[in-house]
């Protein structure tokens, strides 16, 4: 299951299932009613297993004794996917759940690896997936979503690359080198990077005849539109069943997607494409940001065929799809495409004359606020040129000046700091013209 | 400040706020360019410094030399609270924020105690503060804010509870405890739970006289208005002046309040409460959720003279409060105030008679969905009675049926699975229906 490793197995499996659930909820949740709880339950479960497993910051600690496992249950388990905690709530509620069953989660998750820009040690991890049903409307439907979310944010120019592994095993066993499909795919995968060459060479460094590549040269220059890609493969599979089962995938795919057209994204056919070859079973998505923007991936997914394994439940088909929240969020701020109204703040800032005209000014800010136009009221009653710099440093648009004399008439005056008009309103006047 | 202790000074003040900054930078993002710089940076601090403290996992852990300290560091690091990383950023930024400064923050934050029900071992944060204005128009707006968040929420009978650090210094300086404050207050606090006769024993045991705990005995008793209460205090403390501008301050508060009306929240003065005396110098907020709700309190803050001091800035007073989301959020599923619309899902199912009716269902399916209608084909052509069992197990009020006939007409057929009624519509009447 992506990251992770299956949990060791012992010969009890039901039971053995039943506690690796327990034993995730306890990790996702912190939740221990005590101490001992925990170590009743583990106690209870060494009588039965020889290893637990648990994923700590991506790295396994196994089972070295009670106190052992305790402490880092407790002090360091953090998670680190979506997936496993979602598999775990699938299998554990699989006669409550009415299957297809989708759901969306957004959640920070920590990461091992060395962090950079655009992967932070926490990150939120936004996953949609939809399990039990092994139709490729499910597939059409992310694409449509992928669409739907990048046409809200404005980011044009996105691009939902998708492969199949299918075409991948049968790009394999076309060339005779079924036996060496990871170091096929990997070579593959830097076709962007190394070049033709490059890949070739590493081909041949493991042990990939050049007989063998010569036949797949063709992919390594494919371009087009994705119907026309996949003639191209279409010709090059001819012999694989598995290789034109993963075209027809594609194909049904592309079909439904020209027929309900894409409003943002370009949805494109990436043959190099092998991520997540672990345990991607047929649709492989990866989406590359507008071009010019220096930034990896930002969003993949894919279909897994045994997502509940790991917990013992078996055939729930499944596919599910990510958005990298944090470089989406590092695009849009290169691209200038945050709306203005996430950026701007207080329009309307009252000044502060004294006490009784604080508290006229606080019930016309209440009103205002009512009304969803955001208004402040300067707290102290200091020098109004510290009270007028406060809004010009702030880029506050209007300032509103009520005194006295306001006060007396029930008025406010409006004053616009860009153009130094100023208006005398009323509330109702002055909430229409700031509405 | 708050859960933690003062890091550690030292003769170098100036580079010692500077490192201290840098190193909760580095812990709050949790971005490393690479082991080695934070080695490079520990090594520089070592030369001037003789202890790091980090609060890790509500504990501190001294540097023992670079591995030990680099290791918890990267390893274990978690935030606690969003005060700390707050009071750092308002010194770092200082020269660029424009003052008095507000800003509200959530995120995920981690407790060390152990965990039970509302007390998550990992929960969501809440916090809006005000750093830069001693003003009490600040105390007043925050009340507001509580207001405009449980009337939001639809949260009716909850209570802001409020005290003044200096009414409890006042109380105790009056009867001659002044070298017993916490001692005092700590009893006083538990009036609630063990009662008149439980505080007088504690407070006698902790050897605070009996005639100084008969001279503030009223307030073991002190009932009705907020206005009320403050004049049986004003009697009490009519002899020490901190304790009358613990008062002055809450009688302000309370007379703007009144005047600018709350909606939804009760503001009651509550002296017994004593909480976060550790930090707190003025205002204490502590809110109660509704009578008959087995929760603690559900929010909660103060005024700190000295907010940034832990980071060398001095001067800068704050006042906060905070929501506690986890325990809002149980409040609100006891009491069953969740609106509807953020319970139920989808509303209309088509159903899927083929490849051909399911793509005409699914350009329908797009168009409901552009118009905020949350709609779903079901992805395989399945028998209909399966179909329709499943709209019905998710409580989906309306399927559409459209096969070969619908297809000719360009209609849908519209059914309501409560009353069994069908329509014939076209996909603005099926729109319309629905909107």
């Amino acid at each position: 299951m992506r990251t992770t490793k299956r949990i060791q197995l012992s010969e009890e499996r039901v039971d053995f299932d039943q506690l690796a659930i327990d034993l995730w909820e306890i990790i996702e949740n912190k939740i221990l009613s005590s101490e001992n709880d925990l170590e009743i339950f583990i106690k209870e479960g060494e009588k039965r297993f020889q290893y637990y497993s648990l994923l700590v910051f991506g790295e396994f600690y196994y089972s070295k004794g009670e106190n052992y496992l305790s402490k880092y249950i407790t002090e360091k388990a953090l998670r680190y996917d979506l997936t496993v905690p979602f598999a775990r709530y699938v299998v554990q509620h699989q006669n409550e759940i009415e299957f297809p069953f989708k759901r969306y989660q957004i959640q920070p998750v920590w990461r091992a690896d060395r962090p950079q820009k655009g992967r932070f040690r926490e990150f939120f991890q936004c996953d949609a997936d939809a399990v039990g049903s092994q139709s490729l409307l499910q597939e059409v439907t992310f694409v449509q979503l992928y669409d739907a979310v990048f046409t809200d944010l404005g980011l044009k120019g996105t691009t939902v690359k998708m492969n199949n592994r299918k075409i991948l095993s049968g790009l394999a066993e076309t060339i005779g080198a079924s036996d060496k499909l990871i170091d096929f795919t990997v070579a593959l995968d830097k076709l962007d990077k190394i070049g033709e060459e490059g890949v070739v060479n590493e081909m041949l460094s493991k042990g990939i005849s050049s007989e063998a590549i010569e036949r797949v040269k063709p992919i390594f220059k494919v371009t087009g539109s994705f119907a026309q890609k996949l003639s191209v493969l279409k010709e090059l599979l001819a012999d694989s069943e598995i290789g034109k089962q993963g075209i027809e995938e594609l194909q049904y795919i592309n079909e439904k997607i020209e027929a309900l057209g894409l409003k943002t994204v370009t949805l494109d056919l990436d043959v190099t494409l092998a991520r997540g070859l672990n345990y991607y079973t047929g649709a492989i998505f990866e989406v590359a940001a507008p071009e010019g923007v220096k930034m990896g991936s930002i969003g993949g997914g894919g279909r897994y065929d045994d997502l509940t394994g790991i917990f013992g439940l078996k055939d729930v088909s499944g596919v599910g799809i990510s958005f990298g929240l944090d470089r989406i969020y590092l695009v849009l701020e290169e691209l200038n495409l945050f709306p203005e109204q996430a950026i701007k703040g207080t329009r309307l800032l009252f000044l502060n004359f004294g006490e009784n005209e604080a508290l006229y000014c606080l019930k016309a800010v209440q009103s205002l606020r009512e009304a969803g136009i955001t208004a402040e009221l300067y707290p102290d009653s200091a020098k109004m040129k510290k009270q007028m710099s406060h809004a010009d440093k702030r880029n506050i648009q209007f300032v509103v000046l009520a005194g006295t004399q306001e006060m007396a008439e029930e008025v406010y005056t409006l004053k616009n700091m860009k153009t130094g008009d100023q208006k005398r309103l009323d509330l109702k006047g002055l909430i229409d013209a700031l509405a």
